[in-house]
């Protein structure tokens, strides 16, 4: 691991880290927020927040105004990219901002070119919280949320590791990958043209399969200009009801897709996170 | 006025607008929260904030985190750009981050080419509180902040103009333009080589010249990159003894030049001014 920035914020540490993945073939980068007083004899836990469509390890880091919070809480965050990235790494031929850099999808893809490095699922499930783990103040309790594309990969992630993590949350998820053009788009170019094989990365597909019990949190704007076409989060409530899963679903009116919307309801979702860590 | 964006944030707004502008002769953006339920009825006071070099309109508002206590107190926030900016406004011939575009200095620029568009003290002390008075359900009661340039510009404006402002503040300040690179660069440009006409944009100076009564509150991290060469806060120290001029300095052990420290101290700055505008 190598050391990008360190910054002092909240009377804790903001740091900013490249290393080498096995899972995605490439240096990758990350951000970790670590607590006042995090250290060996006292580890925090972690929370995953999973970026959207286009971001990088820093917007949560610079726009969600969590860490004031977390640092009350004790509570780590850590913020990978949403893709691999860097020389060799194929990205779409349109250099389009829904498809290969910044878009990974939190998937392990299987098609040509994009397997030897968009494994962002993999990434994010096992490699990156094993060298946290090994490398910093952490428990191993973890919780995971994201936004938008990240939404999608914190439930996905969460609802099949239900062992590994505590909690899972999101703001203005992409409900159902299957069933919008964000995701129909990327499932086939990552995943080929057999629908079956994109049922593992569908949330909502998830969450009606059998009954869950990780709790699951969501928080939606009724302004959000991809409600409709992309998001969906009707297809979580048909899904929760269908299999008796756990879901708190809460729509926010005259809210948009923006960070200033995450920024409003973030440390609510820090505060219910705190509350399966531990911290509260 | 043009409306160029709304977000709801916090139960309250954030808009940005552009408009034609006299003392600058271009079109000028800036970005105003209004806290929940301003109303006609209802007016809140105002923060003016200004931002650093190469900084617009947007990085306080996405990266400070003041919104959700300015909410609470029934704080508006005005952020300005940093500088006139479009066609026909002239930039730094080699564009330098420290000169032109984005690093206007808040001051009124005498000499050519930079006098026809180059007048944000003017904007900013001027022609912009009249365009938000008017506009906005907001109360005449000011206070102003900024940081780093913005700090510069906040401190000159409030010492220069105590009736309009109650209170002022700055986070990383550059004390003293006329004994530091980035300043001495700037003021030459700007005003010419005559140093008479440089003292009216210094803090230093102007703090130094007779006692001042308008609480002044400045925050500073001595791990600032910058302290050393371009900030020097013991100017104001000196300044502040010597005309027996009310100031409170903070240092703050480790903390760098970036908004994760105006992040972490935010908020008492909030509640500081908060207090001088009656709002608590």
């Amino acid at each position: 691991m190598e050391l990008i920035s360190e910054n002092r914020v909240f009377g804790g540490r903001h740091c900013r880290y490249s290393h080498s993945a096995a899972t995605t073939n490439c240096t990758m980068t990350f951000a970790i927020f670590l607590p006042p007083f995090a250290s060996k004899e006292n580890p925090v836990p972690v929370l995953y927040w999973l970026s959207g469509l286009t971001c990088t390890d820093q917007n949560f880091m610079q726009k969600a105004g969590a860490m004031k919070l977390a640092a009350k809480l004790g509570m780590a965050i850590v913020a990978p990219d949403t893709s691999p990235r860097g020389e060799g790494v194929p990205d779409d031929e349109a250099q389009a901002y829904d498809f290969g850099l910044g878009a990974g999808f939190y998937l392990d893809a299987t098609q040509a070119p994009w397997s030897k490095h968009y494994n962002m699922y993999s990434y994010v499930a096992d490699e990156l919280p094993s060298l946290i783990e090994s490398n910093f103040p952490v428990t191993g309790e973890k919780s995971i949320s994201g936004h938008s594309m990240g939404g999608h990969g914190a439930m996905v992630i969460g609802l099949r590791n239900p062992n590994r993590y505590v909690s899972v949350s999101a703001f203005s998820p992409i409900s159902s990958p299957m069933n919008c053009p964000w995701g129909q788009k990327a499932l086939t170019k990552y995943l080929g043209e057999d629908q079956s094989a994109w049922r593992a990365y569908d949330s909502a597909c998830l969450l009606a399969e059998k009954t869950h019990e990780i709790p699951l949190l969501v928080e939606q704007g009724t302004q959000d200009e991809f409600l409709v076409e992309q998001l969906k989060p009707e297809a979580l409530i048909n899904a929760a009801n269908a299999s008796d899963s756990s879901l708190t679903l809460n729509m926010h009116e005259g809210y948009d897709h923006s960070y200033f919307f995450i920024a409003s309801f973030i440390d609510e979702h820090l505060t219910w996170h705190a509350e399966y860590l531990g911290l509260v």
